[in-house]
């Protein structure tokens, strides 16, 4: 059965039901299961654990590369199977849960989680859960639609339950790059060198004594939810576009650019599809998610080369790009999130790095997680990992938010997932704040004068002029820095005006 | 004259007077000097740029290593030569410029600055004075105590002034490894294996047709400021080795530890020399300022080979170090700080980063550099770039300063240079917090029951309550959150008790 998908005859006796499979995951245990940015998650066995856990009571730590799809954080959320939950989610069910404190929720950098594994720093992974579209004839796990943690995960765990996902086209053996740094003390440079350089193998390597189950499902990933680009995104990738140009003019860029990265999401997404119609060419890209825009690159013959962890496209187009798969492969490369974020490789390469905030401070330091200062979304993800190494770190947010009651752009944030030191360039519709080499006071009336909204220009600059009679290298007049959060939790606006 | 220290005889009619050499730098020029952690920095030539400036007003961007010893930048400030400084500095006139807003000070990662100036992202330096010990046959330049940015300064500038330091010993030749990155997009792994790795050369290879004036000098560093161990960093010490002992028993660490990064100041040299008197052995350091604490771990034979970008002593330790160099030197090598910092080296070899913090919060976010939000210390300098990419980042301090009025650990940090995801160990007299793996509300508990002081542990703990009540990931009270802060500010006391 599956000869093609399962290729070492001898596994052939381990196939079995999802719920049986889920039966081997015992309460307590740390669980690594597929899964980044919606796509190649494991699907049948978390969803058939949810199940027993709604008859038998079960608690687990879980890790994943980053969000799942099909709805899984929820059930599993609704089912009481989380304890613990690392390193990154977007689901609002299981959002609500960590908001409340009921699941421990793990905030990490994407590049870290299997570092910290593999130094036994965090809890050990006692069973993963891989979607897989084929095993080899040695064995080894030919990831699907994202590499993510899964490779490490299946490697260090003491046992793997393999999901073969038929409605997964097996096209996507060949495009993986399966490398996992040496253990140190003697620990070699990551061979990385440009975007499309292939440094390991296309299956993750394990003893096949591991596997204890597989189990065959048919489930696709779940679509993007990307929303179509607006006039406020069009104006933020118009603002990029143009200051692209100018670093070109400077001699500081060429036309192909540098690696690009982008975040995902709506805001990321409409940036890249700004270069469509830009001069740039033979551009490429060293991201996590390659999402529609990479495609729509390929297809309008600006990109080169795409290396990223996993894709997450729209039905659309997810539809199109498996049609002719072909067209493509040989121009795509999914890697290890700790590769496709290795604070060593940007560096290297020179990425820059486009990044959605939630909001940032006169100063530049940028929140991606927290509203109001309190309340989780979804993750910093691998915002952190880019910007602090990126040639250029951009952050990219619409200026208000909830018609108006809300500034994107604040007095003091509320929460500092990067610093000032790590951010170069800041966009909104508004404008761009080009922040390199300037001093504090310098970054503040760059960002009053490019990227906030009119609605809260003279508010902005009023508490500005304020804090500067103080004094102090990054002015400030603490009794009014985080008044305007407040006024939002008190009033459900900024600013009363 | 000086046939020993300037060996390439064409430069000799180069030997100008330091007032002389002081004439070379106009008005608004961009001017890189070498100097790292008060080691190292030409001394002659600002000097008289300050007495020169007296007389006819000029200003430059100053750009160093880090900070400058011998009051040169008191000087160069209250001869008002300072529009812009960058990346680091240590001295109390300058501070005042800096926090009344009359000097633009760019504070940075220490790894970063010459990445900029290479990728010319800042403004480019017109003039670079470095200090050298000697210039050999080929024109190339031997630095003296540190290197720094020196090399990049050196290569990048226009023209060069060499300050040849009749005071600094011609041992220190062959002691430097200067390496500098290839230019993206064709940059390699830097090459940088373990702490003794030797990847560069001895000295700084430039055209010595850059080299624009020669000034003999015969002044010695500052000697170092650190204060003795006191009790309170004797404990801080105490837990540490603990610490280490159980991730040795946990087969985390080896009695070798990993390479070990300790900040400058009194309380990282402290825990230092608190590994004198502990069980592990062949130590290595890899770090950016090696002080007296690495010749004590030498001279006890505790340490197999010690990694740096400057050697910054105590006159009585500078005596002992120069009176037997050799017994030293081939277990010592000084870096370009963008090396000494890279973050691919520091991911690479597991460092283990010891660095002080000015205060952390309840969520183990870390204030590092501003007082009260707002005036700037001295700045973030290499903390950052050990803390993200450290195999264990480490952050120590003591629980309370000023008698008490003020708690190191506070509610919400009043300024974030390293965030909770950056932050694994937080260290007080009063005890230590491992945040490894732990959710914020976990985090908040483990600093709670073992880093605040009693004082105000209680005061802390309610708030911390109070703030789950609310809810939220990270909870907080928004109203509440920078109160010790202010009351700070108001009363000169975070609480009245």
């Amino acid at each position: 059965m599956y000869a093609d998908r399962i290729r070492l005859a001898s596994l052939q006796d381990k196939i079995m039901s999802a719920a049986q499979a889920a039966e081997l995951i015992e309460d307590g245990m740390t669980v690594g299961m597929s899964g980044f940015t919606r796509a190649g998650e494991a699907k049948a066995v978390p969803q058939a654990l949810a199940e027993r856990a709604l008859r038998t009571p079960l608690k687990i730590s879980l890790m994943t590369g980053a969000s799942l799809g099909n709805d899984l954080d929820k059930q599993l959320t609704e089912a009481g199977v989380l304890a613990r939950r690392m390193p990154f989610q977007v689901d609002s069910t299981l959002r609500k849960a960590i908001n409340a404190g009921s699941v421990m929720f793990i905030d990490q950098h994407l590049s870290d989680t299997v570092e910290q594994l593999r130094n036994r720093q965090i809890k050990a992974v006692d069973l993963a859960v891989i979607e897989c579209v084929a095993i080899t004839e040695e064995g080894h796990l030919v990831l699907s639609t994202s590499v993510g943690n899964s490779a490490s995960f299946a490697i260090l765990a003491e046992q793997v339950i393999v999901e073969i996902n038929l409605a997964q086209p097996l096209e996507l053996e060949g495009l993986h790059d399966i490398y996992i740094p040496s253990y140190r003390p003697t620990r070699l440079p990551i061979p990385v060198l440009s975007a499309d350089t292939r440094i390991g193998r296309c299956a993750v390597q394990i003893d096949p004594a591991k596997i204890s189950a597989i189990v065959i499902s048919q489930q696709a990933d779940s679509p993007s939810t990307v929303l179509p680009p607006d006039d406020d995104t069009q104006a933020i990738a118009g603002h990029l576009v143009d200051f692209f140009k100018s670093e070109v003019d400077a001699g500081r860029l060429t036309n192909s650019l540098m690696p690009l990265q982008a975040g995902i999401g709506t805001i990321a997404n409409a940036v890249m599809h700004g270069l469509l119609d830009s001069p740039f060419d033979n551009l490429t890209m060293y991201s996590e998610v390659l999402q529609d825009s990479t495609f729509d690159l390929f297809d309008a013959g600006k990109l080169a080369f795409a290396s990223g962890s996993s894709m997450t496209l729209s039905a659309r187009k997810h539809a199109q790009v498996f049609s002719h798969f072909e067209r493509y492969k040989s121009r795509l490369v999914l890697r290890p999130q700790e590769i496709s974020n290795h604070p060593e490789v940007i560096r290297r390469l020179g990425i820059i790095g486009i990044n959605t905030a939630l909001e940032f401070d006169l100063y530049g330091n940028v929140n991606s997680t927290h509203v109001g200062g309190t309340r989780m979304m979804n993750g910093i993800g691998g915002s952190g990992d880019f910007a602090r190494n990126a040639h250029l770190a951009i952050f990219v947010t619409k200026s208000i938010a909830k018609g108006g009651a809300i500034s994107s752009v604040v007095p003091m944030v509320s929460h500092v997932d990067h610093t000032e030191h790590d951010v170069d360039i800041l966009v909104t519709e508004q404008g761009l704040a080009d922040l390199r080499g300037l001093a504090p006071r310098e970054r503040a009336q760059a960002v009053i004068d490019n990227c906030v909204h009119p609605q809260y220009r003279e508010a902005l600059q009023c508490y500005f002029d304020q804090a500067c009679l103080r004094g102090g290298h990054t002015p400030h007049v603490l009794q009014e820095a985080l008044q305007w959060h407040i006024n939002l939790e008190e009033t459900g606006r900024m600013l009363a005006c």
